[in-house]
């Protein structure tokens, strides 16, 4: 049975949540020991263990699934690749300081607080329509320019908040970590700000591997960087954090129809669109074959990965009541960007951002073609030959053959061998200059313009060239695994006992081996049953300690490993050992023998701790008083 | 059986692997569309799944085995715990530069690759005691400093090698990657050079999920970076390196003895001692157990992990033969270090260091401690009370009530509270100093050098502080992955077949699904057969083409796929595949509905192709005349 989580019910546990973290190191503040870094977080054991589980089980949902090709591509990334991007120019945020300290805050974000302050502090005594104003203020200010900005700060009067001292016009900081590579070649290069670029610049080689075909999709896990001007909210916004990302390339024509949708044409998912929003209503359930046709989703292939995304969430222990997908509004999305969703889950500090889905259309390779000159294109084979119109050149060959000599020949034969873009490019070049020079084999060779004429018409062929459209989701893992710790974690009766319940998947370690007394013969069992689960590659936890055995559950169960193995006194006669799951708390007996599979298909999803009720006598225990 | 491999046959070979790797993009240059930046390599899809292989059993291998605690702390470090640990300081190599030009080169790279030109190309011309000269500098150059490089770049006339323009004085260039952190406070900050510094100072935080005890391990997979003046031999020298690192932290008194190294003393392994280095002999095979009797290797807990080490190499698919540990030489090592080993591998470049293995002792805890004036310790508990050297403070507490009133309780009290290395501190300050400032609670509390005595008594203690040692096995992941490359590449009789004999755990892809002609029926059973394989995580590549079947074995041996099922005819009659072994081409007739489990059992190394060939029918095929 789901359990009704929203933001309330998630912030009334927080605090012994954040106790568990700390106490068991599931994250941390990096560098504490050298008093910290804002936006720096280290992954403790627990912590590692789940985002390992998730990227794994990533792999398994959409490589495998998908047959995508993973990549790693390199953080270190030069200038000239995020200039083409758009990086460089575009990537940053407004940034205003403190005229007299110099300490500095994302201009966004000092409006916002100081508005919310106002609000909360004058409450009635606010007027409406200022109250009014600064509201709206609020819910835009994310989307001012510079110049905006600096009017808004103006007028409000903001000020920085530890002073009160003015602060300086905002100005645009780029949220990209530099460095310089090399000794002698000093190149001036970024940590890369997104997977994304790494797998648009292994397009051509990708497109090879599959046969010259689209549709296919490259992916990544890997770090990003940012350069946050106010990092918060732990692992919410960090200045380094793993992404898991794919590019799926698609030929625009085809991107309305995705042959594997139709399975998900009647899933079920919450989705905030667009016009939701404008009506100031909440998310609601749609059809996913619904929400296509009715045109809230752009194309089958955006609402397909939509639909992936969603199953994976859900089968990694998200609550689905706690998740949306919301429509990006026109003015928030990139301007080559014709649909983009984000896929939010709600937390205790609301609705968080986890995914994004963006249709990026032909955007980025065509960055990459123009800065490289390197064309990043598929080809659109017929079955049978289609009318297309075709740019043929018609050049004088006397003439050129008069001026040129023996390289006139060379002249003619490269020219009209030109791709038809090209040719297109050089008859659109003629229109204002009178000349062109090719190089070709070493030497340059001149065109008049006067020497070629161009003419556009109807051919029949075999093939095209286009350059592929991306749909991209791109995976916060952070914050997933921020997600996946609020929505399991748990507190029994007694709100001391906490504990996470886990998908077995996730699971930092599959079970717990443990005896209810400390006994040497006991201690025999353990080792051999530890040996054989480590065979299998599984995960597990001994604990011979001699304390109460209630004690040891409770340890376990903080960290959320799913299942224990409890070595007692009948296992030295049956061969047999009790099996605990850690939500119901029920216990099982089993054979010796059969636990080591048993556990791989509990952790594998192949089998459910139900299948194993129905299976093994229940076994009463009085642990929990222990 | 094993093959014979040297760095004979594996030149012999490189040409075609290094065809196959680019052709089937195993790894490529970065950045190659904007002109390439040397020293940085992406993974595709096949050396990507090779690598997150690896990995996975390298968790498997040593992180489940050993229940060593995973971490995942950040690339961004900022300067100060670098300069602690001494990168800041002595992490250069040296560097010259021409001097007109500019250009950098690594100062003992280009002695060595000038001297040994001239040995090329002088030949028999070259007096004897000059090449005798010549090689003992090129054995030498890597461990010269500044003044002594100048000297031999002087002495032997050293110049710039495209231009034969003079060289610079080598100065020390630090090749850790800068950045700065934050728009405001700027913190400078640099990529780490290695994972080793994440665990130490999270040391704290482990030794308590450990129940404060030793021995405990922490792990870390994740890149490093290294801004190497003159990157090269493709994978091997890297500025940006995935690493999979240990640190085993041990009691000093216990190092000697580890109690699981009992199991591998008969264990023989090719060692490369600083002896053997020193009579200029070959690696020899040495019992383990003999290796630490006779003192060759240090201690137990070093030995422990060499073997390991050697297992996990050996079982990812490196030749045995082509493993030997090599002792580091005493100037070779770091100062602190008391013993180090390098795994080196074999390959077609000579002998390359894959794995490192150091005794680091206590320095890294230590400079940490020192920098932060945190205590990095553990304690150590004793059965029955121990005599020990204790030191006892003897306070004036009159005099000191008298002058600081109701505090000088709140003093007498902290300072009787301190530990014993505390005390033993604040005795040596007070060799120098006057006065002592604590503050306790807020408060600023004076004591004077006159109101304190301090004496040296034996008592009996039930535990007592020290700082672990170290014990730091570093794996190079790329290079391991180049080595198991080049080891498992194969030619048929036809050397245009080439394939990949990978491990199965390491195989890219498990199994290729392929059909005996282009048939709908057989399109059908691929798909179900595709799905069931998927639902259990297997990653598999259909291939129905319209070409022969021995062109799609040709297709899936290129990129090392070890299982290939095939469907025919007689699959929609007695619903069996056939499936073939990669090396010996073998087939066996299998029932469809175990073939899913069959495959995961071979993945895993569950069971061999031996016992498939035992249990299955001999299919007799034809498929590779196709």
């Amino acid at each position: 049975m789901l359990q009704q989580l929203n933001k309330e019910v998630l912030l009334k546990r927080k605090e012994a949540l954040e106790q568990v973290i700390k106490r068991r190191f599931i994250y941390q503040p990096a560098f504490s020991l050298y008093g910290g870094v804002a936006g720096l977080y280290d992954y403790g054991p627990v912590g590692c263990a789940i985002k390992t589980n998730i990227e794994q089980y990533w792999r398994e949902h959409f490589i495998i699934e998908e047959d995508l090709f993973e990549i790693a591509a390199t953080i270190l990334t030069p200038e000239p690749v995020l200039k083409a991007s758009g990086h460089v120019d575009r990537f940053t945020d407004l940034l205003v300081c403190d005229s007299k300290t110099g300490t500095g805050y994302r201009a966004d974000k000092i409006v916002t607080e100081t508005l919310e302050n106002r609000i909360a502090k004058e409450g009635d005594k606010l007027a409406a329509d200022v109250k009014a104003r600064y509201l709206l203020v609020i819910k835009d200010v994310d989307t001012f320019k510079e110049d905006k900005m600096k009017e808004i700060i103006a007028e409000l009067q903001i000020k920085a908040p530890e002073t009160g001292n003015d602060l300086t016009d905002p100005t645009p900081f780029n949220l990209m970590l530099p460095t310089i590579i090399g000794p002698s070649t000093k190149l001036p290069a970024y940590l890369r700000p997104e997977t994304a670029q790494g797998m648009f610049l292994n397009f051509a080689r990708l497109l090879e591997q599959n046969g010259g075909r689209v549709p296919f999709g490259a992916a990544q896990i890997g770090l990003g960087f940012r350069n946050e001007i106010a990092p918060r909210g732990g692992l919410l916004r960090c200045r380094e954090f793993q992404m898991a990302e794919i590019e799926y390339f698609v030929d625009p024509n085809e991107k309305s129809t995705f042959k594997k949708f139709n399975k998900y044409i009647n899933l079920e998912i919450p989705l905030l669109s667009r016009q939701l929003q404008a009506d100031a209503k909440l998310h609601q359930p749609y059809k996913m074959g619904d929400a296509v046709k009715e045109g809230i989703i752009n194309n089958e292939t955006l609402a397909y990965f939509i639909c992936r995304t969603y199953l994976y969430l859900v089968e990694i222990g998200i609550n689905p009541i706690n998740i949306r997908f919301r429509q990006h509004q026109a003015d928030e999305m990139a301007h080559y960007s014709s649909d983009c969703w984000d896929a939010e889950i709600e937390m205790s500090s609301g609705w968080v951002e986890c995914v994004g889905l963006a249709d990026r259309s032909a955007y980025d390779l065509n960055a990459h073609s123009t800065a490289t000159g390197q064309k990043l294109q598929a080809a659109r084979k017929f079955k049978v030959p289609q009318p297309r119109q075709v740019i043929q050149i018609i050049l004088d060959k006397q003439k050129i053959g008069k001026e040129l000599k023996k390289d006139g020949m060379t002249l003619i034969k490269y020219v009209e061998a030109l791709p038809d873009d090209e040719k297109q490019e050089l008859s659109e070049y003629f229109q204002t200059h009178e000349e062109k020079v090719f190089n070709i084999d070493g030497k340059d060779l001149k065109l008049n313009r006067q020497l070629v004429k161009f003419e556009q018409k109807t051919m029949n062929v075999m093939e095209e060239k286009f350059i592929p459209h991306v749909i991209e989701p791109a995976f916060g893992i952070g914050r997933i695994l921020q997600a996946i710790i609020e929505h399991s974690f748990n507190q029994r009766d007694d709100p001391q006992k906490t504990y996470f319940k886990f998908s077995p998947r996730v699971a930092p370690v599959k079970c717990s081996i443990l005896s209810v007394v400390q006994n040497e013969e006991f201690d025999i069992v353990i080792q051999e049953l530890t040996s054989s689960l480590k065979k299998l590659g599984i995960s597990c936890k001994t604990d011979n300690a001699g304390v109460a055995l209630g004690k040891k559950y409770a340890r376990t169960d903080e960290i959320g490993i799913p299942f224990a193995i409890t070595v007692d006194k009948e296992t030295l006669t049956t061969q047999s050992i009790t099996l605990r799951e850690i939500e119901t708390t029920k216990q099982v007996r089993v054979p010796i023998v059969e636990v080591p599979r048993l556990i791989l298909e509990l952790s594998n999803g192949l089998i459910l701790w139900t299948d194993v009720l129905n299976k093994y006598p229940l076994f009463a225990a009085k642990e929990e008083d222990a």
